[in-house]
Formats: C-alpha cells, sequence, structure tokens
C-alpha cells in the first residue's frame, strides 16, 4: 500500500429535524453574515428556505440569499455569487442543496479569499487556491458527496468545460444530513445518486496497486449497502432507513475513506462523463452508469486481479471454476442487470443521447486536455483509447 | 437508526517515515511552543525522540521534553507535565507515544486551557471542560485510537481510580502514523492492543437498537480484517503491510466511524476492564480479553439478534439449523479460540491475576460509582450483574 493522507473535518450532524441546527453551526464557525445558496424551486416551494432562515433569524444572523444553481453548475452563477457575496460582505456560505449547489459554494467561498483574482484559473489548473471562505450544507440529494469532499466541478457555459478542482481548504466546516429531505425527489434522481456514490467507490477500487484490505473490505461493505438500499428506494422513496443508509454512504463514498492506501485511483469514468455533461447537460450519475460497462469491458483484463474481487465480493458471482476472465465478465454483466433494476441505462442510446463521430473525438480532445493527455489505473487511457470507449457507448 | 454526530477532524498522515513531517504539522497547528511527551525508554533508545527533536528544531520551534508515563497514565504525571507546560509557556502538546502518552498529553492541555482548576474534576464528572490546547501525535502503539478519538483515560494512581472522560474538543489536530515504529512492540503488546482494536468496534457492535447497515458492514470489515493481520503479527511482527493494516483499524475502530446512527454502544466490557486496570494495573487488551467471554455469556439471551450476526459475518459460523443460541455460543467459543491462537487470556486466571471476592465487590462498587449506577447497551448492567460477570471471569 502507499501512504496517505486522511483529512475530513467536516462535522456531520445527522438525523431528523437537523436542519434546526444550523443557525447554531453558523456560530461555532464563526460565521455571521451568511450567503443562502440554493437551486431550483423545490427548496423553496417545501418551505426548506423559510425554515433555514427561520433558524438564521433565530440566531441574529444577516442573510441574503441567490438560489437558480443548475446541475452540472454554472460558472456564470459562480460569478454572479461572487459579486452578491462582496456587496454584502458575506463571510460564511450556506449551500441548501446537493453536489452543485455546493459545489457552486465552494467556488465562491475560494473566489472571496482571492477576490482579485478569477475563480476560473483554478479549474483550468493555472494556479493553486491559497484560501477559501468557511462553507456549510444542509443536504438535499444523496449523490455527489461534496458535503464532505475536498472537490468542486464547475461548467464553464460558454465554452461546454465540464472542469474540476479539489483542495482539502475547501472541505466544508458542517454538514447537516436529514434523509427526510431526500424523500421528494424523483426516482431518477434518487437512482442517479446512488450510481454516482457507487461510482466514487469503484474509482478508488480500481486500481493497479496500493490497495489495503480493510480498505477494501469497507468499500466492498459500502458497495452491497448503496445496491440494497437503491433497489428499496425505487420501490419505497419514503423509506427513512433506506434514505438514511444512502445517505451516509454518499459523503463516506467520497471523504476519501474509501480510498485509503491506493494509488489515487482510477477516475477514468468520471473523467468520460464530465465530457457528456459538459455537451449534453446530462444528469451526472445517469452518464456514469452510461459509460461505465464500456469502460470496463475495455480495461478489465489489464487489472483483473480486482475485476474478479469485485464480481466476487460486491456482485456475488460464485467462482465455480469458470475462470478469471468470465468471473470478471459475469461481474460487468451483473452490474448493467442492477442498472436496469433502478432504471439507470447502460450506454448513450439508452441515457438518451447520440453523439456524432465528431462529437466523440471533440469530447476525447477535450477530456485529454482536462486530464494531461491521459487518465486512469486500472489502465491508463489515452485519446484512442477515450474514442473507442466512447464508440463502444453508444 | 438514530441521529448522530460525527467530527473527526484529527489530520493523519500515514505511511514510512511520517514522522519526518512533525515540525511542518506543529507549524499548521499554529504550534511554536512544544512539550514532547512520551513513555518508556523504548522511544529514547530506538532513535525516535531523537527524529523527533530534529525535526522541530529544523522549524525553529521551541520543546521540552517530559518521558516517564506509563500504561494506565497516572494523574500525577499529568500534574508533573501541566507545572513544567506553564513554566515553559508551551502552547502545543506533542506525544509520542501510544495510548497512554496521548491520554496524558490530552488532559494536560484540558488543564492549560483552564490553569486554575483541577483536571481531575472533569475525571470525576464534576464538570465540562471549556477548552483545550491543541495535541498532535506519533503513534508508536496500535491500539487505544486516541490518536483520533474524543476519549481520554487517567489513573488516579492515590485512589485507584482509572477514569475516563470524553470530549470532542480533544480530538488531536494530527496524527503521524508510521506503522514501522510499532514493528519493535513485544508480541503481547502487540495483540493486547488488537483486543483493544476489536473491542471499540464491538462495543459498539453489541447494541439494542440503532443499528445500521453500513455501520455494521464497515465494523464487521474491520474486525475480520484485525483478525486477519493480527494472526500474521502473532507469526510475523515485521510485516509492514500487516502493521499498517492493524494501525488503521485501530483509528477508525474508535473515532466513531464503527458506531454510527447506533444508541451509543455497550461499553461494560471496558468498564469492567477498568477496575482491573486500576487494581492490577493488568495491560488493558488482555484484560478486555479475559473479561468479553464471560461478559457475552452473561447478557446475550438479551440481545440475540447482534450476537447471531456478529457469529456468522465476523466469526464465520454457518446457519446449518441449530438454532439462534447455539450460533451465538459458538460465535463466542470461536472468539475464544481467537484469542488463544494470538496469547491472549480469556479469563482472569489466564490474564495471571486473582482477586478475592472483597475485591470483587470493591470493583463493582467502584464501577457503578463511575457510570452512576449502571452500565451497557446490550443488557444494561447493575452492581449485582457485574459481580456475577467478574465472578463468572475468575
Amino acid at each position: 500500500m502507499f501512504g496517505f493522507t486522511y483529512y475530513t473535518p467536516t462535522k456531520v450532524v445527522f438525523g431528523r429535524e437537523t436542519e434546526k441546527e444550523v443557525g447554531r453551526l453558523i456560530r461555532e464557525y464563526g460565521g455571521s453574515r451568511v450567503l443562502v445558496h440554493y437551486g431550483g424551486a423545490s427548496a423553496l416551494k417545501s418551505g426548506l428556505i423559510d425554515r433555514v432562515k427561520q433558524a438564521l433569524d433565530a440566531e441574529g444572523l444577516f442573510h441574503v440569499e441567490l438560489g437558480g444553481v443548475v446541475p452540472n453548475p454554472h460558472l456564470g452563477k459562480v460569478y454572479e455569487g461572487i459579486e452578491l457575496a462582496k456587496e454584502n460582505k458575506i463571510d460564511i456560505l450556506l449551500a441548501v442543496g446537493g453536489g452543485s449547489v455546493i459545489d457552486s459554494s465552494k467556488a465562491i467561498a475560494y473566489a472571496l479569499a482571492e477576490p482579485e483574482k478569477d475563480v476560473w484559473e483554478l479549474f483550468k489548473k493555472k494556479r493553486k487556491a491559497a484560501g477559501c471562505f468557511p462553507v456549510g450544507s444542509v443536504l438535499t440529494i444523496s449523490a455527489a458527496g461534496s458535503e464532505t469532499s475536498n472537490s468542486c466541478v464547475i461548467t464553464n457555459e460558454k465554452t461546454g468545460e465540464k472542469r474540476s478542482y479539489n483542495d482539502n481548504i475547501a472541505r466544508p466546516r458542517f454538514a447537516i444530513m436529514n434523509p427526510e429531505l431526500t424523500m421528494t425527489l424523483p426516482d431518477y434522481q434518487t437512482e442517479s445518486g446512488c450510481t454516482d456514490i457507487m461510482m466514487h467507490t469503484m474509482e478508488r477500487y480500481f486500481t493497479q496497486g496500493g490497495n489495503m484490505e480493510l480498505t477494501d473490505e469497507i468499500a466492498e461493505g459500502l458497495l452491497r449497502t448503496v445496491m440494497k438500499y437503491a433497489e428499496i428506494l425505487h420501490k419505497d422513496p419514503k423509506d427513512y432507513e433506506a434514505r438514511a443508509e444512502i445517505m451516509w454512504a454518499g459523503s463516506l463514498a467520497h471523504n476519501d475513506l474509501t480510498g485509503c492506501g491506493n494509488d489515487g485511483g482510477d477516475f477514468a469514468s468520471h473523467m468520460l462523463e464530465h465530457e457528456l455533461g459538459g455537451m449534453f447537460d446530462v444528469t451526472h450519475g445517469a452518464g456514469l452508469a452510461a459509460v461505465w460497462p464500456s469502460w470496463a469491458r475495455y480495461v478489465y483484463k489489464d487489472c483483473m486481479p480486482r475485476f474478479v474481487r469485485f464480481a466476487e465480493k460486491v456482485m456475488g458471482v460464485a467462482n465455480e471454476g469458470q475462470g478469471d476472465d468470465a468471473i470478471a465478465l459475469e461481474g460487468i454483466r451483473r452490474m448493467e442487470e442492477f442498472y436496469h433494476r433502478i432504471g439507470m441505462p447502460v450506454n448513450m442510446r439508452e441515457l438518451g443521447i447520440n453523439p456524432t463521430d465528431d462529437q466523440i473525438i471533440a469530447m476525447a480532445d477535450s477530456a485529454m486536455d482536462a486530464s494531461g493527455g491521459k487518465k486512469g489505473s486500472a489502465k491508463v487511457l489515452h485519446r484512442e483509447d477515450v474514442i473507442n470507449i466512447y464508440r463502444m457507448a453508444l
């Protein structure tokens, strides 16, 4: 195994009605002037934004609000938030939403720490962040894990570039996680979230080295748990225990716990999906499901021991002497079956997009631009590999 | 399941030669005047203390040192450390050792934040801590989990009271975890540590309610991993991978990850052992092994579903229709077999102590005094129960 740094300072407050504690937590982390950031109309209609504002008022906290964050959050909204925050001397960001809202808040928080500089430079890897204002969240979607992770993904809606920037200084100070707040999500969003959660762990699982038994045990247990409760939620979206299992899994899947000791992980599936998200604005988790089986079949022979272990420990494939190749492929096939059972696509056609070959080449070029010319651990992918996988995934 | 707060802010820096980073980490957390706290001669003889001091010197940090912390760390040494720290205007504590040294540092850190008050009042539950100076560690024993936990256990050597105080404000800022530093431990210490690590998770596992599938999966995976590598280390104490698995398990077993969603856990075995430690100064992990089988047989009928699950998922007992009672008892029996395989005792005789009945009653009275008259979740224990279990464990 490799050495690692593990740093997850976010205070998680988990359970029913925990959003009532938001004012106290803002105070605990030294905030006094709050930008309440959120997405669409559902957070308003449900009354959540009002409840949050009441909790802030009860602590005598100044607050302004900015809604309208979209999935694959836009750089333009980040710039709007930066201006609003500066005008109002904001000292803490409160994201009420899922990964898109939290990431948009993180981007604003980076910008406020270096107000003279363009925050997009971080995502273009032109510089490193020197600071970040504090961020907290009231989570309403279990998926991205951004509520405890160091990652932030923003889409430049003018260029179509979807780019990430990861830095521990952006890890949120607190995360309020009430599973009840996720109960009204449409099933497609719930299951896309489950797919994203699993993929955050699978990206760390399919590697060439550095694996640690304890990390593997945690990863496999997490994947089994998410599969079990994703199916339950597909039938009963109001199941509190299932919502809670998925919500907590969403944080643990991406706070680095499931990658301790490894070589940094693969993350090629995320790279492949980011281009779909940038060009076609698909739902992130569904986009991952649409590319993963093709990625897996393209790379598995280069990472056979991991695919065999995955098939046996996660997908329940019995070793009856059929050989590694057959075991690995059966594991991939069962994952496709699982995706179908929860209403997820297994290719781009099922995802509802049909890129031309020119578009595939453009996506591959953009992916290589974002990744410095290569990506992956299970198998290191170059431009031709990326084109091949996109074509397989049509 | 129940709601929970999960807060593990400690920055873990894990891997070979990581002790070289200690100066940088002290600086990162704002320290400038360091009390280097350690235990016996081994840390000096191995050259570790010298290497740590060199790393502090390289950063230009002022430091003084205080050795001599013993297992079941003494309140007297804590008082000595407080005086030394005050004289030298210490602003950060660096524990170089295992749980005893870290706990002694935490107690000093509490005291420095409230210099007018007696720190023992915290352990006697007479008041809550209002603050705590920063603590970091270079870990040399995998066992207590104090490097990331909120707990602190001190023994008043004058009264024989071994008492704990838990508060999130004492969670260490950083933990340097180099598995190589544990390779020279005597086997008995290594295996006592493995037993302690497992017990931290088992205490959270045997409960009456609030169980979460994800938490159970993590707990069971952790227990299987520790059992596997404890046996490997019993044969080959220099196995780096095994040392690393155990070291990381030690932190995760007690940073609360394996208790998320539960009712707070049982912790009666720890209560039973604390009295043995206070009266007979036994090695903590070995003391736990000596009382656990008797505790388990005394309580399992009141917590049958958990004992059956434990037997099947952790101890590998196959359900062949033999009934819950037989499955649960077989799980306990296999744990005793495991303890014997790694050289641990399963009762007090094997631990090397033989308390009189008066001593048993004194321990039970002291345990009830420390616990407010009752303890446990799997089964709530009162004074008579504690006496019965001690007698069973002779």
